[in-house]
């Protein structure tokens, strides 16, 4: 029996995440989950990194986190809680899939099935940011060699893994020829110690367009943090709903899992929250602790549920084989089929 | 009569230059063309600038540049010559409007009208990048408080001048509290200054989400310089080709028009090239110096040559009412239809 952090985070966090467990249990996958506190309330209770001692302890130990999206506290200075965990837990490998469900989620890129491989340390996510006069503020880019050769071998490793016949590399070296020229570089040298997968570069601006108009085009693309932030989101948007992606955060000896949307405060509470996005970080996360039965039997019956025409709302389409339901009802439907 | 400096650039960029300027003469505009060298040549002749001081002196007696797409040469540190140009000449803002041209036009996005305006001589564009130790590098992102307040005004003046109902800012200031941060403060304080203008905010990654999927939801949208140079290149290309799009790089005293693609090495020489995107900067300049009667003539001439189905090959689809022509074909189709 293997225990698994929980943190059930914010706006509709605990309803896409209860949702999540009662689908992980009704697989049979050998688990226990061990909850913690982070987010909203631990900030607001004067705990200014947003995350208990006691989560930090059960987290290392454990060293598989299932997490909802977090709210952060407007002004105050809070910092990402995100940021802080991916920094202090080692995370650099940010996982993000992103293929279309056609034809039962509608989408004008049926065949597309990307996976974006985000940096998830370095980059302008350093946090190193001050004010140099009253009118001038700053905010430093970190490029490091181990960063960059960490998550381009990752990207390799993952392709060969997953048969994956191609490995993109995104960055704006014609501008930032230190900081993405590394990174770049770096590309070319691992890229050698593969010569089974192909290789390819764009500066990130028209990699970014062709990502939005023909993402059938691509396969893995790695890249650095915020162009990973930025095309994870167009990417799984464009699959028909950035609602349901899910992500792993990869580390030299945890891992945390997620959706890749946010906690969404203006419907919380109504139930009406699409859990696919946690679901698939939480098959990600099963996959990873080697219950790939259990992984593969929710997928499956994941995927017959959306078949079956049955939505939440945010992706449902008036049509005569579709029925709208609510987060709960989703769940129970997916349990249903499996 | 005006003088316009014009600079020919590398690759296709003779070829849609000699096309747009052949329309610009054929429009009687009142305008005389005075050419400049600025490029590879420049560069590899040993003047590391890529420019020459004719250029420049040119540029700044006539305050107004037509500049076909450069190459800037791999290697050796050249600096790229835009961003020289951008920061010298103090052109703060970079204006892209990108609208489907639906039917004539194939696009999945038929209602999209969207106007980029880009702030364009801070952030990661400052060029300040240095090497902290053998294997750690860094670039700076510099925003100051009257960068923001000029694009700012710039955009919601645009707005008003043009009729546009709504002007959105773009930012990621949960991760990039001062700089980003900043950049949205003074958003809300110039937005105040104009009540009869919809304003409205997005976090850069789901915003850029937001255009891929639904660009029809924006109408102006002003952001720091890197996002507006990715995701012009998303908004340009879903609306059918990045070859379509032009670009006003507007200063103080001085402005540069500009088409927003590259200078496409490998397509050069074989007169296939799409010169919209050119003579689309060239109709914004036209209007930039009071010839608005030519603008206008050239632009009906223009949408009326694609309604024609005359194309070039980038967007050219096989079609009973469709025409596949060359460069200078579609350039006299355009003045045929003058
Ligand atoms: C919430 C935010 C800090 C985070 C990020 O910027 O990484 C999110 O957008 C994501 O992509 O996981
Ligand atoms: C060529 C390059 C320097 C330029 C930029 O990054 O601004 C281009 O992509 C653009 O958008 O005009």
């Amino acid at each position: 029996m293997k225990t698994i952090s929980i943190a059930k985070g914010d706006g509709i966090g605990p309803e896409i995440m209860n949702a999540t467990l009662a689908i992980i249990k009704a697989s049979g996958a050998a688990v226990n989950f061990e909850e913690v506190q982070l987010g909203k309330e631990v900030y607001l209770s004067g705990n200014t990194s947003g995350i208990t001692p006691e989560a930090w302890e059960s987290i290392r130990r454990n060293k598989v986190l299932l997490k909802a999206p977090i709210t952060t506290p407007q002004g105050g200075g809070y910092k990402s809680l995100n940021v802080t965990m991916r920094k202090t837990l080692g995370l650099y490998a940010n996982v993000r899939p992103c293929a279309s469900l056609h034809p039962y989620v509608t989408t004008k890129h049926p065949d597309m099935d990307v996976v974006i491989v985000r940096e998830n340390e370095e980059d302008l996510y350093a946090g190193i940011e001050h004010q140099q006069t009253p009118d001038v503020v700053q905010c430093l880019k970190l490029i490091s060699r181990p960063g960059c050769e960490k998550i381009i071998r990752y990207a390799f490793e993952y392709a060969r893994y997953n048969n994956r016949k191609k490995v993109t590399c995104f960055s704006k070296d014609n501008i930032m020829k230190q900081t993405d020229g590394l990174f770049h570089k770096i590309y070319n040298e691992v890229a050698q110690e593969y010569p089974d997968i192909e290789k390819e570069h764009w500066i990130v601006d028209i990699g970014a367009a062709k990502v939005a108009d023909s993402p059938e085009h691509f396969d893995v693309i790695v890249m650095p943090n915020l162009y990973g932030d930025i095309i994870s989101d167009i990417a799984a948007q464009i699959t028909g709903s950035v609602g349901m992606a899910g992500s792993a955060n990869i580390g030299e000896s945890v891992a945390m899992f997620e959706a890749i949307h946010g906690s969404a405060p203006d419907i919380a509470g109504q139930k009406i929250a699409n859990p696919s996005g946690l679901l698939r970080g939480a098959i990600m996360m099963l996959n990873h602790i080697g219950e790939n039965e259990a992984a593969q039997s929710i997928h499956n019956a994941w995927l017959l549920t959306l078949e079956q025409g049955i939505h939440t709302a945010d992706i449902f389409k008036e049509n005569i084989s579709s029925r709208k339901v609510n987060t709960e009802e989703f769940a129970h439907a997916v349990i249903a089929n499996m």
